[in-house]
């Protein structure tokens, strides 16, 4: 059990840990494929949906599988809350502790808000999402995915490819690949990785092409144009040439590779239209798996914390 | 049953049909006056409310319908959603499909969205709203609250009035009572009505007082200034004096004639203040009772689609 | 019980039933210690959060009170409501009374529109704040807070502190502190200060120090920014001066009195940081409690409304 844990960033959890999050994850896709989807396991528990900023899948998913589990869940959203009666964010959390709550889920623009929050409240918090910093349930449940496919994980060939410098499921995701024994290689132009990059011990590389043969999975980061202040790096046809997967790219991968990706894609970006909407492909390209999954992995998690919680 | 099913325009039932959805909602009505206003016909099953469109009355119905099922429901909005990040409605759908959903209540501003979402999804879904084309389930609350009236719909009068132009549910509704033996009466100006209901077969005039004394049923449209692009026809003067219903017209109507309107009135001018607030005549106005009814039938629509349904 | 009543103003209770709502509040209490913190008693009754205005606390509040007596829950926000479409507040209102709800919570910025509401529809109403006028859970949970530290509030020195020209909760708690045999002070400037005060038999000050030393409770009133027109009176130091809370006057309070705010605070103004963060003295600040307490005292307030309801 992880009872009353915080998971604010991929390495808070040990191997040991997320195997268990995904053992447990199966148990929960079982129930996801019966007629009732539900289980009673956390009933009477409630628990906050926390999100300063917007997000349909995230935050959906989290609700499903609180629901799915039986659990009450709250939304809360910035739009409507008293941020804007100029209520600072601890108070807001403050009164959300005061609610007698089981365990806050929170998104947050800024990196690092979240140890900040967890220092203060006595409650569980799963981190949904920080700035550019982390996102650790996307790591959990894309490990999960590439479990399901590969059924091992040891050993296997991963390249993440795109903005580092923007993405925080990069980050999360790379070390939960590398600490579950997966190689790990990164593959950005060097104004979109990030400078800590280069201490994480695995390998840099900027075309896409000198790796793409190799790689069990292909593992498409989104182009965070939302979280850029500047101009699109260099260009969107230069992105495309050294890092977009098209057909030609997907056909000179491994047979038995797949393609992954956070959602949403930015079609024509990251992976061309033809890439997303071909038939003969379909079984390769992961991202709906990837949703189905969160669903399984985030009923998984919230069980293994809050099963054998004592009351705050 | 109806296991499965679509429900994109008010034709995609037939005669049989509509007839099961109204059969079934007696018994929901029923349950709507028990102390306990709730069964637990489709615990375990989650339905989706996803509106790109802002609406009171159509989804809270659904959101009241689901929950009295003991469903789960999800609320998504377009403001709230990933739309924001440039997501296409095709992604958004593919994403909540993914989260093994188990039926979509869609509403969206453009026509024949509907099909294109459907034909791509493997789940039922509900149309609740495309922009000026169909709005089926207020059909189906409609024949309801009429049948509920006059015992029968056959050979009844209906006078439907305004703008035809912009308004989804003067489509469904004429195919509707047209399909279930209702005699239908379109009065509208020809510059607010769309040349392809000269085919349908109704008899079309301009002047509600050709047609007021005659009528069982006066179905007064509502002025969709929202969905107006140019200046209101001719002028609200006009539109009064030619097609508002007020206390002189309502005293020319037959004694056990109603009144109807999908709301919300613009008050002064579909209808006018006395005739909305008079207490003589408030067992005419059938309103409320089409709201009422609005979850009774949207209960067992669910229910005829979703109680049988296998996994997907 | 107070089966079928309608709450808007405190003086609708008299002593007897706040003291029900009090005593039942501590029933509830004990559930929300509980592991399972839910009761059935509100099954298959539906409560409808209306919020005219934005609110995290007391509308999340009032949703976790009813979903933990089983009721179902549907929030109304004037945002995605109809009200953008033009309807009138009545109309909206109806439709929602047409969905057969068992109870409406509404928060609204115009003074009065309770009584306009709670006149035309048949079923219970609490008021959640009406403009600068009354906010009556607000007192019952203050009460409730005050009854659990001191065990009885005969005769116990209130003084209220600030804004009261702007505060609805100043209102509420004069008249219920008062009903309930409480020595209210009203501390403000004459320019904080709405004529009709003056007629309420109590003490006026103008200075915090004239009676800080002899409280049991000081309860600060939130500054109103949002709702003031003009620039903030008479400056925010002068406000500090005379008004604010601060170490200094801390220490000079009983020793076992409290601090009590209806939140969120504005640091720095009503209460100073130090205050606000000071361990040695965080058993006396009680704005934790009253959030805690609210849901408890909203749990009572809508099982003593509701369990007994005949249907509408």
């Amino acid at each position: 059990m992880l009872t009353g844990r915080n998971l604010i960033r991929a390495s808070d959890l040990n191997e040991q840990e997320v195997g268990l999050v995904l053992k447990n994850a199966d148990s929960f896709m079982e129930v996801l494929k019966r007629k009732v989807k539900k289980v009673p396991t956390l009933r009477g528990k409630t628990i906050a949906n926390i999100f300063f900023e917007p997000s349909t899948r995230t935050r959906n998913s989290f609700e499903l599988a609180a629901k799915r589990l039986s659990a009450d869940l709250v939304n809360f959203s910035a739009s409507s809350s008293a941020l804007k009666k100029g209520e600072s964010i601890m108070d807001t959390i403050e009164t959300i502790i005061s609610l007698k709550l089981n365990l806050l889920v929170v998104r947050h623009g800024h990196s690092g808000v979240m140890d900040f929050i967890s220092g203060k409240v006595g409650i569980p918090l799963i981190n949904a999402g920080d700035g550019k910093n982390q996102h650790p349930t996307q790591a959990l449940l894309d490990t999960y995915t590439i479990k399901q496919k590969f059924g091992s994980l040891q050993g296997l060939k991963v390249a993440l490819v795109g903005d580092f410098l923007n993405s925080r499921v990069a980050r999360s995701n790379v070390e939960m690949f590398s600490r579950m024994g997966m190689e790990v290689i990164v593959v950005a132009p060097s104004m979109l990785l990030p400078e800590d990059y280069s201490v994480l011990g695995t390998d840099i590389l900027s075309d896409i092409d000198q790796v793409i043969d190799q790689v069990d999975v292909l593992y498409m980061l989104r182009m965070q144009f939302e979280r850029q202040n500047r101009r699109f790096y260099p260009s969107i046809r230069e992105y495309n040439r050294f890092l977009g997967l098209d057909r030609k790219r997907l056909n000179n991968m491994k047979k038995d590779s797949v393609v992954m990706h956070p959602g949403p894609v930015n079609r024509g970006i990251e992976i061309s239209e033809e890439v997303m909407d071909s038939r003969d492909s379909k079984d390769r390209i992961l991202i709906s798996n990837q949703v189905t999954h969160g669903v399984a992995v985030r009923m998984s998690l919230l069980y293994l914390i809050l099963s054998q919680q004592e009351e705050p």
